[in-house]
């Protein structure tokens, strides 16, 4: 006979609540305690049964995550805080990427209207200007939340990090360290991220006087050969930056072998920031000066509000903004 | 012919009944036995009646991706080439993680086998030494394939890549580039990769004709800062190595910042090569020379195979082992 949860709370003399979060991978239970149930679980062959529980509650207790890709240091981060709260859940977790592609993800959010998932958390693609397919399934009943790159017009939940501010302070330590004319490497310029860490930039630049004819915004693209030959050209221009700040990790590897093509030594002639939480940030040539960002906590903080909405009789997901702020870490690309 | 119960009953001298709570993991059956069924099952092709459960479970479209981490170069560019091939073929991908922790695979796995997904594929925790929840899967008729981290006793299609001559060919090149003390810095000396790629470098270096007493295995774990003492002690010892192995990415930053702490020159006091694909590999402090493993290929290769399976009436993959070649790219850290 197939074990039941409350087989094996009597047997371990535990409540069968104890279990359940056991079971679950809660934080609220101890290691050794998660250990005992799993295994006696496994030898009982104990197994939660989906079927039974999801037609009772109507649900598949699965989750759609949809971001651009994986192969970048703030997604997979995130994903790691998506997986966990998902885990303690009982939740499973579909991976979707729409490598920066609007039609994918416009394709990949209509599977969805058939009822395979309970909600959504997405990241938009940088080709994403509109939200049209994002609210068709918000109307079909499809909890829908976002984080990191949002479509602001989109009434629900949105967690992100401080991109404003970041961008600012990142130009800010530029100007303080001396640079006079700083880049901007920015790709897909309608993405909400990369338009408020550009704000922030202005910003910083406009309280130094530097006037917005001065404003350095080159936009680079998914292409790495590409952006390799933008940044070639930008760096070889009579109009060379004394600092650059790279919106996204990607453009790290070709600001530094454009430097290194060129024999400009990074910092004394070129300044470089990143938005990125490589780990490998400390070991470059030279360490990076980085934006770190709560990948991490942005994924777990995701997730968390999502299945506290879905656990309830009335999922609607409020319309909130919710910030966790990033970090500056100087290293020596800028000083 | 498709074998049935009562086929494995005959050949084990077993009763029906007993056979199958063996396939069930009952508790009323002892390992050994389980072990014996699991394995003929496996062998024969054996899968439950399709009635109760083959149908269904071939109609979920979905498959499940289990795996250590996502935030490895290797693993994050397998997943691209798996879910390029699951879009592709109108498959849903949910992903799992272990965290390296064996427990958590095999509960990963049991869940499975209440028919959620249609197949799986695995690469395996650092922790796991046994095949098992594995087995217990394939009894069950859900196809199971592994990619690079495999369980060598499971019979069906393997994908990896070429680990004991991509060892052999790292301890070579630091053989010919003059080391005459090599260190292996391997995590969970159980997996197949980090064994196979320490045979390669073993061989490597009894052709040169340094004895098995000097070879020089160091363990290190999934814990950063313990890693970065263990690495530091290594080089502080009079036995310090003139060429480093990492057997794994996630070793190469400790390494660099322990060679900085002790002011040692890469390459001039120890070379290092690490098993990555790291796009930063090219601008670190200096480039790193590396390994670099064909992920997004075997991920592609993997998906690709298992769908072809799925799409027949009687999925069975075969017992295959598939290799992908790596390639040693040269860079400053070894020349």
């Amino acid at each position: 006979m197939k074990a039941r949860i409350k087989d094996l709370a009597k047997e371990l003399n535990l409540s069968v609540a104890t279990i359940s979060k056991a079971l679950k991978d809660s934080h609220e239970i101890s290691p050794e305690t998660k250990k005992r149930v799993l295994e006696l679980a496994a030898r009982l062959n104990y197994s939660p049964n989906p079927y039974a529980s999801g037609l009772r509650r109507k649900n598949s207790h699965t989750i759609a995550v949809v971001l651009p890709e994986v192969a970048d240091s703030f997604f997979s981060e995130a994903i790691n805080g998506i997986e966990e709260v998902a885990r303690e859940n009982g939740y499973h977790v579909l991976i979707y990427l729409t490598h920066e592609s609007f039609l994918r993800e416009e394709a990949i959010l209509r599977e969805f209207r058939s009822g395979r998932v309970d909600g959504i958390l997405i990241s938009v693609s940088g080709e994403t200007a509109q939200s049209g397919h994002i609210k068709a399934a918000l109307a079909e009943g499809i909890p829908v939340m976002f984080f990191d790159r949002i479509c602001e017009d989109v009434e629900t939940t949105h967690i992100i990090t401080d991109d404003f501010e970041s961008g600012y302070n990142a130009a800010k330590h530029l100007l303080d360290k001396g640079c006079k004319k700083i880049a901007y490497l920015a790709v897909a310029a309608n993405l909400s991220v990369i338009s408020s860490r550009m704000k922030g930039y202005q910003k910083a630049l406009a309280e130094n006087n530097i006037s917005a004819g001065d404003l350095n915004v080159i936009h680079c693209s998914n292409d790495i050969e590409k952006n390799y030959s933008v940044v070639l050209d930008l760096l070889n221009s009579n109009n060379r930056p004394d600092g650059i700040i790279a919106s996204v990790e990607k453009l790290t590897t070709s600001i530094y072998l454009a430097c290194a093509a060129l024999k400009l030594n990074i910092p004394s002639d070129v300044k470089v920031i990143s938005f990125t939480n490589l780990h490998t940030a400390v070991i470059l040539n030279p360490p990076l000066t980085t934006i770190t960002q709560p990948a991490f906590e942005i994924g777990k903080m995701a997730a968390t509000v999502l299945f506290k909405a879905l656990g309830k009789r009335d999922v609607a997901l409020k319309k909130q903004t919710i910030v966790i702020p990033s970090a500056l870490n100087i290293r020596a690309s800028t000083v």
